[in-house]
This record gives C-alpha cells, sequence and structure tokens, in this order.
C-alpha cells in the first residue's frame, strides 16, 4: 500500500490541505479560507475537516502523517505555537497534540520554513544547499537553509525573516516591534502603503477602488500609475535591504521570493536588487541568485510533506 | 617536542600575536600597531616579525602552524581577503599564501568570527551550541556560531554582523552602503557621535579635548556627562536593534559583546538590553543570555589558535 502524508499550509488568509505521495506528486488537494476566531478550535476543526476530506478521496494509501505549517513562531520539537502575529488565537497553542488527537496519526508542526523546504526539494533553490525562501503574503515569512539544513535556532524560533527592521521608527508591527520588514514589503504593506501616499498622487487611478488589493494596486503598477508604481518602488527597496542583510549574515547562494505578493515581482524586482547591490557585501551579493519561486503556492505544501515524510525517518 | 601554534589578530588599530599551546595557554605575546600604508607588503612584514619574534621566544616548541585573523571578509578556502574595509590595501590579497611563503608554516586565513571561536573555546560562550560574539573595536565585527561551528556561508563570507543595516538612510559605510551598525556601535562610531551631538550639549565637558577618544567619553558618562550618555544610549539601541535581528534570524542562545568598547558596558547595557526587549521576538529574546565577553583582548588570539590546531587535524 502506497504511503502518502497530509500537508497542510495554514496561511493568515487561507488554509491549504494536499496529500502527496514521496515523489512529491500532489494527489489530492483541497481549501478553505482561514478562521478567524478568537480560540484556536476553529482553526483545528478546518484542518481536521480537510484532512478527513483528503482521506476520503485517498483511501487507497496509507497515510502516515500530518505537517501542519503556521504562520507564527514555533517549538518544532514540543509541536507548540509560540507567537502567530496574524493568527494570535494560535499563541501558546500545542498544535501538533492537538492534530495528533483529532487524526490518530503523526502529527508535526513546522512554521513559513516549511515553504523554504519544498523550493529545495523540488523548486527554484533545489541543488543549492544554502538558500533563503521569503514568502510575500498577508505577512513576510520564509525559511533559511544553511548547509541543506532548516536553519532551526534553539527550538525552532530561527529565521523569522519578516521580523528584520528596516525603519527604526517605523510602522508598528503585530510583532511588538517597529519598522519590521513586513509593514513594508508584504502584499497588507502594498496595500497600506497605497493608503499613506495616495495624498501624494492625486492623479492615481488606485482612488476609485473601494476595497484595494495588492492585486490591483500591481495592476494599475503595469499600466503606469506612478502611485502605485512608488509603492512598488518603495516595497522593492525596503526588501532589497533585508536581503542584504542577509546576504552579509548567512549568505545564501540562492534568494527565492514566493508569495502572493510576488505576482508584483517585474515592478520591485529593480528596486530589490538595486538595493541589494548598493548595500551588501559586494561579492555574496553578486553571487547570490535572487529567483522567484518556481511551486508557485505549492511550496507550502510541497515542504511541509517533504518534512513529514523526514520525520518518519 | 610540545606542539604550539602561533595566532595573529590582526584590529583595525594594533596587531596582536601569541604562541599557544594545545590547552590554550598563552606562553608568549607580542603586539605592534597596525601598519597603515596603500599596500599590503607592511601588514605582512609587521606580521613576520611578529612570528619570527614568538618562535625565538618559544624554540623549545615546535610551531605548526599559524592562523591570521583579519577584519575582513575573507575566503577561508582560498585563504583570500576579499574586502577589507577598515584595511583597503588589504583587499583582494593572499594573505595566507604569502605568510606561508614567508615563514614555511602551514597557514590559515580567519576573519574576525575568529574571536567567537576564542570565547566559545575557554570564554563567556562556552558550552552553548547556538552563540554569536559581536566585538566593538574600530570597526563592528564578530562571528556567529550555530550547532558548534563557525556561521561561514558560500566562501567564508557571512557572519558581517557590523553591516547590518539600522538606519537606511544613516551615515554611509566604508562597506559601501549606509546606517551600518558599525557607524552607530563601534568605537569609532562613539567619537563620531561626539562630534555630531555636541552643539546640542553645550555645557559638556567633552568639548576641552583635543583628541576625543571612546574612553574619554565612557569616562565622562560615568561622571555623569549628559553628551557623553546619550552617545552611550543611541550607542545601546542600535546594537539592541542588529541584536534583536540577530535573535529573530539565527536566534542564539548566547550573545557576547567584546572589543575595545565594551568598556562602555554598563552605559551602554540598559539602552540596548531595552531595545532587544522591545524589538526581538519575546521567547527567543528572554532565553538569549547576553554577557560581557570573559577573555578581553585574548579571545582573539586564542580563537585564531583553536582554529589552527583544528586545522592540524
Amino acid at each position: 500500500m502506497k504511503e502518502i502524508v497530509l500537508a497542510a499550509d495554514l496561511g493568515g488568509t487561507n488554509l491549504r490541505m494536499a496529500v502527496i505521495d514521496p515523489s512529491g506528486a500532489v494527489l489530492f488537494r483541497t481549501r478553505r479560507e482561514t478562521p478567524r476566531g478568537e480560540c484556536p478550535d476553529e482553526i483545528v476543526r478546518a484542518i481536521v475537516e480537510c484532512a478527513i476530506e483528503c482521506q476520503k478521496n485517498c483511501s487507497d494509501f496509507q497515510v502516515r502523517a500530518i505537517c501542519a505549517a503556521v504562520p507564527a513562531t514555533v517549538s518544532v520539537e514540543r509541536g507548540l505555537i509560540l507567537k502567530a502575529p496574524n493568527l494570535p488565537a494560535l499563541d501558546d497553542f500545542q498544535m501538533a497534540a492537538a492534530l495528533e488527537n483529532e487524526l490518530g496519526i503523526k502529527s508535526i508542526l513546522e512554521n513559513d520554513a516549511n515553504a523554504a523546504v519544498g523550493e529545495n526539494w523540488l523548486g527554484a533553490s533545489k541543488g543549492f544547499a544554502n538558500s533563503i525562501f521569503v514568502t510575500l503574503g498577508t505577512g513576510v515569512g520564509g525559511g533559511i537553509i544553511i548547509n541543506n539544513k532548516i536553519l532551526r535556532g534553539m527550538e525552532g524560533t530561527a529565521g523569522e525573516i519578516g521580523h528584520i527592521c528596516v525603519e527604526p521608527f517605523g510602522v508598528p508591527c503585530g510583532c511588538g516591534s517597529r519598522g519590521c520588514v513586513e509593514q513594508y514589503s508584504s502584499a497588507t504593506a502594498i496595500v497600506r502603503l497605497a493608503k499613506d501616499l495616495e495624498s501624494q498622487y492625486p492623479k492615481s487611478g488606485l482612488k476609485q477602488y473601494m476595497y484595494l488589493t495588492a492585486y490591483d494596486i500591481y495592476q494599475a503598477g503595469t499600466q503606469g500609475d506612478e502611485l502605485a508604481l512608488e509603492i512598488f518602488r518603495q516595497m522593492g527597496f525596503y526588501l532589497g535591504l533585508a536581503l542584504a542583510g542577509l546576504i552579509n549574515v548567512p549568505n545564501p547562494e540562492a534568494i527565492i521570493i514566493g508569495g502572493g505578493a510576488s505576482a508584483g515581482w517585474n515592478l520591485f524586482l529593480p528596486h530589490m536588487q538595486k538595493t541589494i547591490c548598493q548595500r551588501a557585501y559586494h561579492i555574496p551579493a553578486k553571487r547570490a541568485q535572487v529567483s522567484i519561486a518556481s511551486l508557485g503556492e505549492d511550496a507550502g505544501i510541497i515542504g511541509a510533506a517533504r518534512l513529514a515524510f523526514d520525520s518518519l525517518i
């Protein structure tokens, strides 16, 4: 009987789950909106319902484990969510134990670093021993791979790329700090920048939108809207600043950019690269290959699956 | 015949060398000013002269290797200095080969990370698998140890702690960027801050100095000079900001502060710790033990010696 795993990728906005085999093939997938309640039960229930749906649709296979990747600092060893700035209901929640109770299969917890593992297994950073994956979504997350291993730090709390400070007296962040790159380069930040800057661009077409999304801003930018272009200039500058620091410190061979806001790639790339060139050490900056993620939204589930399989060894 | 190594610690201001045995005992030591010429020959000659002096004074022992630690990005594998912002004569210089030619012993090159190894071998971070050493001297250097190994990155160019950006539009830095923590928290920066801020503190006693040093400013601070206290507040704030980023990303158990300007510890510590508490994730920030280096100026040579012994295995 073929062995499979369940891979759950919990974002601030969407929950994705898939059934994945040892080659990385996705056999079945489902998704729903991430519940935004005040206690973790609703989120657990959503994950369990997805898992049951997956199992029903793949009943010929043996489900060996589930890996749930969450947008939070986590203690991987203890299966514990420490702090989830964008899903505060999950703070201090024993997620792995809850899933193991409900599903009766081995359950492991990971943070955003899972997508780095996905891109490293089957995507844009395949073959690189040292890489960084940055995901630009509701927040800015990601993972750092050094010598083919996730940089976990003491308890799995390392790699919080989104909370690198790029403006010491900047915008307050959900993590308690200010000026984190998440406040300048996430999809959420792109929309906020539009509001912050719109008074300086009276001719911008973006003012006509009632509910503006990062994608609307991108579309306007491709049509030459100057407010949109300035937003992506700032977004790329600050992202470049954070990446320059990562080039100077953990020093990756490859930097992979994913997540929803990476759709704005052609608008922010020149500003991001210019900043990297100006701000990072020249030699490692030249060496670091910056590219867009190749697995798209699947990076998270593919990486979670890889981690689930690894946990069985 | 007892085996020994030579350990050279080249700073922007001083060159220190010592003869060290496998237990870490310093059998002989010497020092001189770092030559500031425009080509590397003078620096090589200074190192060679120190080495000859060391060998003469320890002729009963067999010198097995020399490790030269330099304030630069280096390719450890190739023994090559890539970029030395505070000693530009050494840019692109094959230091290990030059020393091997002159001295006829195995020669290895390392960067500031050597001091991290010293503190980890016999000093304040002994016993910690994940630690960061920050040295506050002419520049800000240091090293990151993850799972008991130096974080080297691709070619030995990782760990450039001094060039973490803490002010995106701040003071230009020798590395080509702006607002690096080196420009706010090094001994050099302390003196520059005095000049930048003195017009705001007309009563400060620091104005009477013709040549002000970081130590003069520290002394004035201990006597309540308000300009001096403000300098150490800013210096501690920016250092805390860089360390908060390191707590969020590589996530050390211990942070050790050394170098000449660490003498100002009691003046900058409260500001540094407050910033770490406010800016880093709470749990890893609480866990990270911040302490002053215990080997003093010897951290560099002790670490270089450890690396020289390791190179013989």
